[in-house]
């Protein structure tokens, strides 16, 4: 499947890589090309520049939000939470009609220092927002309950399995973005709804953050035990 | 240990039966023992009379709020998330100062339908407004994040074991209330931090709520994999 990942953080790295293993032709989608690929120095998280990543990776495209997205069966977006809304509107509401729209963000907000709260949460979602602003997408929110490493590599808890989460108003969509993760080694994935449902998943990130202080690591996931 | 289960629904009756089981003098506090004991039809909930309750449990004591929580050496708020302020204050700060308070509920908010939102969530919790407003007591936030069945059986699930989780400001009361819990038979229990960690177990109850109706059962746990 050709599938546009939007955001060149580590998320969107990190699933670029994992999809494209998975046998993807994978496009990473940025707001500028040539600003993105013309950094030279290490980014304030402290990620080497994207240019030496995409050296590694030649497999992987880079094309602006809009071609990435224009030229994609499947789009995931892996932009910030605060960048999200924006870069879909970059992204263009046309390319993405009609599509699947995979949105592994979390509307998390620095501004109160760490761990971060939520910029929306408890009768709305980032989620929700993204599927009302754009109605003709068909929005499947999922993976967001885990770090990047574990999105496209479940196994690589030594424990046994855990779970992941579609939350979504199109079935046909969650079928699709159940069979992606599956392909990924998802094993334990429980659909929980309509795209109201992603309430529970980003609200989640408040028990994952203070979990990532107390355990002193983001390595972890959650088993539904039942 | 002599413990106040402060509340008469189903998480306080279930803790007192099983808080008694394990050896504990329990005591449950209430509004206004006569008017509790007087009910002579179910509850909105469906739930039997809590005399009818009472009948087949003799070993609990029955008290006022303020009378329990003075008799107390640890309490447990076992209130609505609606009433647990107003009858704490019942309680009285003086009976409560200086305990341990395992504070079980969540700050659930109907008004808007089902599932539930929380009245509080995000930059604040219950947990923490207890805190605040008896700053003598050591509140320990534990158990919310299961039904009452589960919070004194964890056993009651056949799968492998699950997650409970303490937050709180003081370590002694933390130590106090994880003995209890393995005294209940919970093995696996994160210590999350301080109050504000709260946040995190309060806010997963949406995600919680969502569970509960994709699976249709509450009888459901997580299990932290790391």
């Amino acid at each position: 499947m050709r599938i546009a990942v939007l955001g060149t953080g580590t998320v969107g790295r990190t699933l670029a890589v994992g999809l494209a293993a998975a046998g993807h032709e994978v496009t990473v989608g940025t707001r500028d090309v040539a600003v993105t690929l013309s950094r030279k120095a290490a980014d304030p998280m402290g990620r080497p520049p994207f240019a030496d990543w995409r050296g590694q990776h030649q497999g992987v495209g880079v094309e602006s939000l809009a071609e990435a997205a224009a030229g994609a069966q499947l789009v995931v977006n892996a932009l910030s939470g605060a960048g999200a809304l924006s870069g879909l509107e970059a992204a263009g509401e046309g390319n993405l009609s009609g599509k699947v729209l995979v949105d592994v963000a979390n509307p998390l907000d620095f501004s109160r220092g760490m761990p971060p709260s939520l910029t929306v949460s408890n009768t709305d979602s980032l989620g929700e927002q993204i599927q009302r602003r754009f109605p003709g997408t068909r929005v499947v929110k999922a993976l967001n309950t885990v770090n990047a490493g574990l999105m496209v590599d479940p196994a690589g808890l030594a424990a046994a399995g855990h779970t992941v989460f579609v939350s979504g108003d199109d079935a046909t969509a969650k079928a699709q973005v159940v069979a992606l993760l599956e392909s990924l080694g998802w094993t334990d994935i429980i659909d929980l709804g309509d795209i109201t449902t992603a309430r529970g998943t980003e609200m989640y990130v408040a028990l994952w953050t203070r979990l990532m202080g107390a355990l002193g690591t983001a390595a972890f996931s959650i088993k539904v035990v039942r």
